[in-house]
């Protein structure tokens, strides 16, 4: 029997507000900037939707929201339900909200059924998730747990080139509690993370199951900025004479993607993306031969060792393209993330409950980045469900059926019932 | 026994004042933009310089400029000495401006020694020969022949994005003769075109030889907006479920440049320039796979049927990788130049005057497209020499030593005084 059918119109409606609110009309889809214009209009949204539901509403020094139903004993570690609120630029409705939202439905389904557990359950607005504006990764949950590097408050976000020091202390947040490494949240306060998204890769939709149990979030290394340097020349120059950034570039994420033909062939998992790939627009042009070269670079896997033996790889190809193209390959900032394997207790549990209740699933990694994964470096076990996206994410396409949401909310509803004697 | 040593001065202080009123400052070296404010000076200054020889100076409705030595018989075809007076933004100097000054100082020499030729002998300075700007080749040599499709007069340039016809009108030029096809210059009034110009390569440089005889301008193929219409996604998203517009675009790139490398191993000459390279700027990103990509092609060889088993390869290889890789691959426009062969004769006489004068010099097909090939297209025979440059062309390192200059001047020169009989 399902627990939260009667919420799907209030689900339907709190996405509908967060979408009107955050349309973007030059890109089409949404975009919720991270410290900006969209990420707040979401934050104050469910905040204020929240207060109506009588939960408690704070924020920490990030200025991430906390939307609290109190437990019987205040003292006791809380459960967080948890994702993030901001999207990439012309992004879609659901990737990270939908979390939110879930949390929300599943603890308006415990008030209705007049449940309160022992511990507070709190549902969490995580920000800056979205690592293409600061480039870097969870910025709001690891600044939380008090695990963000000090040196992040001088990135600068791509598009206002203002630092991320500047757009918190804008929003409402304390760059100095980062500096002092303040933990808002850690294993002693908090007891499990659960977090409820979208999958961004079609892959339930193509096997039929309309949610998951994420098993594990990937680690990556990323190199936001490599620069090649060859030469710039004139389009009549020899082949033997040319020094052609672009080529060093193609040849780099060509290698990149063989190496991961392969892997896919031997059903190893990874993925690997080069998002920038350009000439510089300033210089190149139809008659010369291009000079320099920029490329971003993300590559992820379910397993340390193997990102080992990816960025091994790839720097034996660096050096490889630098000798057969005459050029320099400054790669630039390396940033990087643990691989994060969801806890096995919290995963059987869910398993159980979406058994329970009839809702077909199966386990599956995630494909993509996690603030789950920033709960797990810190100690805090996490469980993950994944919900059925047909169109992949970060773009205007990515879908999501409420019918598949209230699933989702119904199998995480029916965990948190079962921590009632816990 | 040189004949214009005594000029070398002359030729250095107009090479100094046409780089001091050029300059490009942002970019480094000079900028001389197709009908703007770069260009124009250059014009400006050498009919200035021209009209203090005591030169005819006029226009035509290309803005073309001609600084005439009149001949004994005014109504004899003229000998054209020329090349032209823009660049690259961010070029060098000399690309073009020699060809200019090496015929004023051919002229100021006759002039010092007291010839007159038969005919007259016309310096002309050529306008916007650097395609870049407009994305055609030969605007204004084309223009000045009766041969420039009316259409290219709404070609937009591409940072001002105004018209040509626009430029034109505001350079004092006249579009409506463009529409007209009024000619000019035709093989009726002009016997001969001689073009001076520096290598944009490095093999003179390499091979130790001072100047060359040019014996062909190569035809090309160009497609200057290429667009791969991909599919965006989530950096998570598995490989087989991709449509990843970068990777088309280096699978295109990288198959051409392996076409290139067997066509150099068995000795064939082309040269192809994948000069614009570049995901969206707009939407582009670390975490994003990339749903459209843009690039440019310019492909040139020595004959004809080279260009057209190139483009055939090219073609093929765009089929193939659409299917690889699920994207639409729009290739735009498409323009063309004819393979252009120097004269023989004309040629031979120069082979002969350097020989007279102990330069040494060899044979070189042109790396690059020149004004002479439009004068071939519209039957005139052509003369070209090349100066030694080292450090190839289009980029602010250009070099050319005024002693090489000198050297490709004199052999012009003196093949003018042995035109004194004809």
């Amino acid at each position: 029997m399902r627990i939260v059918d009667q919420l799907h119109e209030q689900a339907q409606a709190l996405f509908d507000a967060l979408r009107m609110g955050s349309l973007d009309h030059a890109r089409g889809g949404v975009t919720r900037d991270t410290y900006g214009v969209g990420e707040d209009y979401a934050h104050t949204l469910l905040a204020k939707h929240a207060t109506q539901l009588g939960l408690e509403v704070k924020h920490d020094h990030m200025r991430n929201t906390y939307m609290v139903l109190p437990g019987k004993d205040r003292h006791l570690p809380a459960i967080v339900i948890g994702s993030h609120l901001d999207s990439v630029a012309g992004g879609g409705n659901f990737d990270g909200a939908a979390g939110v939202v879930s949390g929300l439905i599943a603890v308006q389904a415990l008030q209705q059924a007049g449940i309160q557990l022992p511990c507070d359950v709190v549902v969490m607005g995580v920000r800056a998730e979205e690592s293409i504006w600061f480039q870097v990764s969870y910025i709001g949950s690891r600044g939380a747990l008090g695990r963000l590097q000090p040196e992040t408050l001088n990135a600068l976000r791509i598009d206002t080139k203002r630092s991320l020091a500047d757009h918190l202390t804008e929003a409402g947040g304390d760059p100095e509690a980062v500096k002092r490494g303040d933990a808002f949240l850690s294993p002693k306060n908090v007891r499990a993370f659960m977090e409820v998204h979208i999958e961004q890769a079609p892959s339930l939709a193509l096997t039929g199951f309309p949610i998951a149990i994420g098993t594990g979030v990937p680690g990556n290394f990323r190199y936001p900025k490599i620069r090649i340097k060859g030469e710039y020349g004139h389009v009549g120059l020899g082949r033997r004479f040319r020094h052609d950034a672009s080529l060093a570039g193609a040849d780099l994420t060509l290698g990149l993607d063989a190496i991961w033909a392969e892997w896919e062939r031997q059903g190893r998992l990874m993925a690997c993306t080069v998002g920038e790939f350009h000439t510089n627009v300033e210089r190149h042009g139809l008659t010369v031969v291009p000079g320099e070269f920029s490329m971003s670079l993300d590559v992820r896997a379910y397993a340390q060792p193997d990102l080992v033996e990816l960025e091994s790889a790839f720097l034996a190809l660096v050096k490889e393209v630098e000798k057969k193209r005459g050029v320099m390959i400054d790669l630039g900032l390396r940033a990087s993330a643990e691989v994060a394997q969801a806890d096995p207790v919290l995963t059987q549990q869910l398993r159980g409950c979406a058994q329970d209740l009839s809702i077909a699933c199966c386990d599956l990694p995630s494909p993509a980045s996690h603030d789950a994964a920033a709960f797990c470096a810190a100690g805090i076990p996490f469980g993950f469900l994944f919900i059925r996206n047909p169109n992949g994410s970060h773009h205007p396409e990515e879908a999501m059926a409420t019918e598949d949401f209230m699933l989702a909310t119904d199998v995480l509803t029916r965990w948190l019932m079962t921590q009632q004697d816990t």
